[in-house]
């Protein structure tokens, strides 16, 4: 049995990668094994005329992103391609190539890449994504991690950080602030049985792709996927738009869990919900014109609501509504920031 | 002025490439700014119908595949994106977009970044590549740099390494050793006007994409470019064809440098041929049919000759013939190995 990289080979592992990461084989002409993969870009057949290719790449690194004896590498490898293929669906695109380079370091057990492999392709399979390559060399010290997905969309489907107009209504797919908690939960080393939803929602986030897809096909032209935190986030639309976006923080959607676990730890509920970081649910600007029924399509789909959390507005800025009339500027720092020195 | 990381921000070289970056606007509809780069994967207008997609990606570690205190940060960008266009190169391919990856240590120049950057954007710029952006992250200590690049060729004409026939010759588009020469010159830190042609080998590869282009255009079906050394490199074709290959010693090429190089450090120049490294020329088996046309028109087109240093063969590895009736078979082991074994 082979458990050490030395024994391994510096391409043995992609090459094994290469026998189980085309799912697809249809559109694929060469993986692993040659100078470049080589593929269609775009599905045969039913591709629309005016089909464009995306590229997003991440790139993680051991000590920075993560911490290797804090994360399993089954995780790790789910969340690495979770987290590209949650900015193909705040692209609203579809899925279709991914290239994986590792740097390995000298004692990295054959064992922890067989892990790593394992949680990225539970992902690749559940969204028909080709693992074609990449990648491996050995590196010092830390495992880094880099991932390059490929997508395709409509050239007139796409969402963007630059569509939001003044008036449009400001959406949000999901509940901002769950990540953050189940992290706090798992550094805690608290009992592995309480919070099970906040955990998930830390190691196991779910990418929209669906939702993504689903948005841009109903007309939707703004979005991205709340990775630094809503009010970071929302700050990326506001400029990239030139406009301003006003948030109403009673509408901020929070879970039961969530909810209790600010409560039990006497934690801000509106820090977790504003900057948060990791949550991967989708954000952006719908034309009031369109809003209602979205909204009402949208929770026919996916069984849960689209929460509308604000507005766009002329003045620059994000301004967030406390109660009815008590209306506070974000600054640029980010909420964490504001909160500590004007609450703390 | 910004002078290093922590002012300029995550984002900021990044950003700065954005505007620098995309030298062909056309079929760009988003670089850096969004959630993903969106691009038309294949030329507008005039290109073929059964045009594909393909994808390189190397990711090079500082204290494995450069020593920061050792290679101008403008020859390391260059370099990074060299090996990737090689990689195209290889295939016959048309390069299109780029997408750096960088994980920064935190007490790297700004100054370094903007050479590095410089050199990528040399090559970028020869080759009508854009760069549409990548990550940018910060390390613990090491420099991390993973270029992904996309291209595309017609699909009957992709240069691959299964394509070597039992018959075939085999070619190579340039002189392999020199680069590994030059990084003994500069390793040993010899007068720096000494084998200026040697030193510029290792330090500024030519990708050699017209030649991939034109041979794929010649009817050629099998190349690769000449990375970890001939032998070894040979041996991928005569594994992916299921062939055995025979070279001829006496035919591999040297230029006057290289041979007086290895005359006046009493080297073996064989060696250096056969297990140089970063040669970044191109190898591959053309039919007999084809060989003379294709070297005729190459010679014309490229002014510098098409070598044949050996033959396809049905017997498997790989054999070199010292001189007319004395065969020697090289180990997969290497030929730098069999060389310490049998001739130290």
């Amino acid at each position: 049995m082979i458990t050490d990289l030395s024994e391994l080979g510096e391409f043995g592992f992609i090459r094994s990668i290469a026998d189980r990461g085309v799912i697809r084989p249809e559109g694929v002409i060469l993986s692993v094994g040659d100078d470049a993969a080589v593929f269609r870009a775009h599905p045969p057949g039913g591709s629309a005329p005016h089909s464009v290719t995306l590229l997003t790449t991440d790139m993680l690194c051991e000590g920075v992103h993560f911490l290797r004896n804090r994360i399993p590498p089954l995780d790790l490898g789910y969340k690495c391609l979770a987290v590209n293929l949650s900015d193909m669906a705040a692209m609203g695109a579809h899925p279709r190539e991914a290239f994986v380079s590792l740097a390995l370091p000298p004692d990295l057990p054959v064992d922890y890449l067989e892990a790593l492999y394992q949680g990225m392709d539970e992902l690749a399979r559940r969204f028909e994504v080709n693992i074609l390559g990449g990648d491996t060399t050995s590196s010092l010290r830390d495992l880094i991690i880099n991932i390059a997905l490929t997508g395709t969309a409509g050239e007139s489907e796409i969402l963007r950080r630059d569509k939001a107009r003044i008036g449009d209504r400001i959406f949000l797919t999901g509940i901002c602030g769950e990540s953050r908690a189940g992290l706090e939960l798992l550094l805690s080393g608290a009992n592995d049985n309480a919070y099970p939803s906040l955990r998930a929602a830390h190691v196991r986030p779910r990418p929209q792709i669906a939702e993504g897809q689903f948005l841009a096909a109903s007309g939707v032209r703004c979005a991205l996927d709340v990775s630094d935190g809503l009010s970071s986030d929302l700050r990326h639309i506001a400029r990239a738009s030139g406009v301003g976006i006003r948030i109403d923080g009673a509408a901020l959607p929070a879970s039961p869990e969530l909810t209790q676990y600010c409560r039990e730890t006497e934690k801000d509920l509106t820090s977790f919900q504003l900057a948060g970081g990791e949550d991967y649910c989708l954000c952006g600007a719908v034309s009031p014109g369109l809003a209602e029924k979205t909204k009402r399509r949208f929770a026919d789909r996916f069984g849960y609501p689209l929460a509308f959390i604000g507005e766009v507005t002329a003045e620059p800025g994000i301004v967030l509504r406390l109660t009815k009339d008590d209306f506070i500027p974000l600054p640029s720092t980010g909420w964490d920031h504001f909160s500590s020195n004007s609450h703390g």
